[in-house]
Parts: structure tokens; sequence; C-alpha cells
């Protein structure tokens, strides 16, 4: 019977390597560095098996996909990566899935420039929990709550592709295969292999008023960040970058799930007006004076939206 | 129906203050401030319902001691506190168990000096996570591997308390009420609220080659210590400090539990011969050239200890 530190050893030992790093698996605890000046952000997520991910779900998109989320969280505050812990609850010893689920973890802590450098592994229901660290200059961190009133709002990447590869994942696509073929590589990929916008950390660090990842849609996010701000939004429906993937499946479809489709892992950005918007990012609202939610040709009451939830 | 961050503000916003924290429970991250020229000291602890703790324990205990648990962690490294996070994976909304859980968390969160930053609420099978962070000055930093032979043995505190704790908890105490007497406050105290050892890090920089914390027991943790450090381990049964309350309940069974119980969090500390021990510590035995463990008088192979074991 192969106990856990031989798990770890074989399966979870290799990805802890980084500049970061001065101790990694194997002592009571792990330590990193920061660069001078820089402050620790932290966050943590958790992913139960049948909630979060299928069952049948590769166990290698599983574990990249727990990591990409909750380092999405590190980019949305604009931190750089540092490193991360996984707490894994496993109902039992499977080899091949460990094999699979740690390639996963590999690929996502070489790919994010996370090392893996500590955890722990338990015996229960299929559980996964990864907290990730960052650092972000003092001062520099961007909060959700710092968007004023004329600000625009901002998006990196396209929206609803990750909602349409569920639907797609699901069986729920129609099947019109000549004019709306499905570029599944595509999908798996948004939706297994989500991109952490790291490469937007420091235009966020000079530019951005505030910022929040889209874990839960773009609706959801962007009023939970006006909330924060105490003012309004308004997002105008015909500018949501659509992936032509995405589009493909129709357009009001596709732009209902760029609004509540959840799981793109973009970021959604406030910014002064006066910003030049680089190539990659697109103008998709403006956060207004009185507080409440506009999307002209939506009826966001009917996606359950008919006022300021309260949720933050 | 409650929803998860009103669950969040209700039960656990109210622990996160600290002078180290920048921002705490409500945004995409939290951020900590390490003092200047400091490390980041990090570690995860898992602990599953009816695995780590008995299903019908208070959940006001099952909260303090899951976090004392992992913070023993930081102790072990000579790491200060600095903020935790807190992955929750609850099979349903118990608000009853939420306000009494809630209290154990912040009862640690106060105890130990450890803000609750942030985390994460999931619906799943009763599993909890937490993620402690801490800090040491660069080069501080103790490690399970620095002892070398010729070092002296330390432990805090008493040791065999849990165990008997654990014994007491499960019924398996002989009912001998007049002349052993139980008490149960003093268990329960040390099974459910460990007292990691802050309080000797300062002097852990100072004095100690390595250190460990006694979660598996003596003999398991102790041999982690030397195996590590590439050297042999002499303990001397006899010099074990034990609590009266443990040690009413017979010289050989206390021993027993001393060198084989786990959860006590005190901590196993290599120093060299020099050093002056100070009250509250006891030499329990000696690191060696040849690389075995020898426990004079005590059967170790009985207790599974008959070669290292390569675990550590």
């Amino acid at each position: 019977m192969i106990s856990e530190s031989q798990i770890i050893q074989r399966y979870f030992s290799a990805f802890g390597r980084g500049d970061s790093v001065t101790l990694g698996i194997g002592d009571d605890a792990a330590a990193l560095r920061l660069p001078p000046g820089h402050e620790l952000v932290v966050s943590t997520d958790t992913q139960v098996a049948g909630r979060h991910f299928f069952p049948d779900a590769l166990p290698e998109d599983v574990g990249y996909r727990v990591i990409a989320a909750a380092a999405s969280d590190l980019a949305a505050m604009a931190g750089a990566p540092v490193g991360m812990t996984l707490a894994l609850t496993l109902p039992e010893v499977d080899e091949l899935w460990l094999h699979s689920f740690s390639q996963g973890v590999g690929d996502a802590a070489t790919a994010l420039k996370l090392p893996l450098v500590g955890g722990d592994l338990t015996r229960g229901p299929l559980t996964i929990s990864v907290t990730v660290m960052g650092s972000v200059p003092a001062q520099s961190l961007v909060c959700r709550d710092g968007a004023v009133a004329g600000d625009l709002l901002v998006v990196t990447g396209t929206l609803g592709d990750a909602a349409c590869a569920l639907a797609m994942l699901e069986g729920q696509l129609p099947d019109r295969s000549n004019c709306r073929e499905i570029d599944e590589a595509f999908f798996n990929t948004r939706f297994y292999r989500p991109s952490p916008r790291f490469e937007w950390i420091d235009w966020l660090r000079e530019h951005a008023h505030a910022c929040i990842d889209i874990s839960d849609g773009l609706l959801m996010d962007a009023t939970r960040m006006a909330e924060a701000s105490g003012v309004g939004l308004r997002i105008n429906p015909e500018a949501l970058p659509l992936s032509p993937n995405t589009h493909r499946q129709g357009e009001q479809q596709a732009i209902e799930w760029a609004l509540t489709g959840g799981d793109d892992y973009e970021l959604a950005i406030a910014v002064p007006p006066t910003c030049d918007i680089p190539q990659g990012m697109t103008v998709v609202g403006e956060f207004t004076v009185t507080t409440e939610l506009q999307c002209p040709g939506v009826d966001v009451s009917q996606l359950g939206f008919d006022h300021f939830s309260g949720e933050n």
C-alpha cells in the first residue's frame, strides 16, 4: 500500500521549483520569498466532484482547472504568482487518477508560474482545495471597490465561451453540424484550461480603478464591482466580445452566455474614460451615478437581476 | 435561503482584523503584509468528518482544533502568525452548526493571532481545510533536517495527553473512579484546544538546529527529524514529561501514549548540548551518529518502529 508521503513524493514533489521558493514540500511548512516592498495576495478555492466538475472529466483537466480558477483571483488583484498549496481529499488511492490529476497540476504550475510548495492529502470524498499566493507592490493592489461614475467597464478576451463549452459538455448544443459546427478542442480549452490574465497585471496596476475576475458571468461580477464601489452600471450587450466559435451558435444565445455564463475567468476592469484601451480588451459599458444596472435590449429581470442584490 | 455571501458575512467576517491585514474577506483575494526582510511560511491542513474528528464533537471544538493543528506547523518552523484562509465544505446550511463552528474559529483566530482573511464555502461532504500563513526573518527558518549527532532532543510541554484524551473520548479508559479519576476538562482542552507553541519561536530562531511539531507521536515525528537530518536517535523513556492527569492512568500506559500518541502539537527540537534548556522544555534524548532508533526498555519494533521507515 502506497503511503501518503510516497504519493506526495511520486506525484506532487516535482512542481515546487521557482525563484520565490525558499523551502518546498517535505517539512512542516513551506517558505516563500516575496520581492522587497511587496505584499502577499492570497486566495482559496475549493472544487467538489459532481458539483464543480463532471465525475467523468479527465483528472488532468480537473487538476488544471481548479488551479487556474484560483489563480484568476490573483490576477484580478494585480498579483503576480508566487506559489500554491493543494489540499486533496481522495476516496481511495487510485494511481491512474493520481497520475493524470498530477499532470494537470504540473501543467498549471508550469504554465502559471505557481510552484506547488505544500498541501495535505487526506482520505474522504473527492474534494480539491487550492490556496494560491501572489505578490503585489504595496499600494498597488487593485480591489473591486474602486470604480467611479464615468469609468469605462472593460473586459479581457472573449466572453461566454465557457458557458457554451458547458452546454457542449452537457450535450445541450443543437446538432446542426454543417452550419454550426462545434470546435471541441477550442471549447475544451476554454472550459478546462482557462487563462488567468497575469499578462495584464502591470497594466492593471497602472490604469485600473477596480477589477474583478469573471467567474459567475459578467452581469453578476460587474454588478458586484459596481455595488462594492457604490455606483451603477450600464452594459452595452452589442459591444460584448464574442469568439467566432461561440457566436456561431447564434448571436442571441451567445450574448446571453456572455452576460450570464460563468467560468470564463476573464477580467472585468474599471478604468477612467481617458485611458487608452489596448488590443485584447473591449469596452463593454460604463459605470454610472445612479446605482442601477442597465443593459439596453436585455431583460435583466428575467435573468434574475431586477435589482442590486446586496451580494458582493 | 441564506446565501454564501450572507453566511460569510454573518459567521466569518468578524475575525479578520490584525496588524498584518491590508485587505480581508470580501474581494477576489486578501492581502497581507509581512515585516520587512521576512519570508512567508505557509502550511495547509485538512480535516474530514468521521476521520479527523468525531461526528458528535462540538462544532466549536472542531473549528478551534483544525486551526490550532495547522498553526502548530508554523510554530515548528519558528514562524510568527500572520493570517489564515478557511475552505469549508458543508453538506447543508445548518445555522446552529455554523454558529458554533464559527465561534471556535473566532476563538482560535484571537488566541493564536491568526486573522481569517479569506476562504471558500462550498456544498459537499463536511471537509475543513485551513491554510495558515506566518512570517520568519530570512535565514531564520528552523527546518526538520538540521539536527546533528550529539544534539539534544528537547520537547515542550507534556506528552501523551491528547492520546489519553482520545481514549477517554472513545470510552476506553478503565473506570477506576476513586484512585484514577479523570479530569475531563483538562483532557478536552488538550485534545480540542491544543496550544501551538508560538511562545518559543524566538528561542527556536536563536538556539534550535531543527524542529518538528508532534502531531503523530514523539517516536514518529522525532524519527522523521532524525531521518531528514541523516542521524540516529536515542530516546530516554524515563525522561518523558508526563502530566499528572495522564500519569494517573498508569505509568507504562502514559509512556506509551507519550511515545506513540498523536495530536499533542508540542514541539520536538534539536539543540546543541551546550544549550541552556529553559523551564517548560524537557530533554528526552539525543541524536546519534548511527542512524537507528534506540529507546531503552521499550520494544519499538512492537510499536512499528523496527527500522527507519523512509517516511519523512
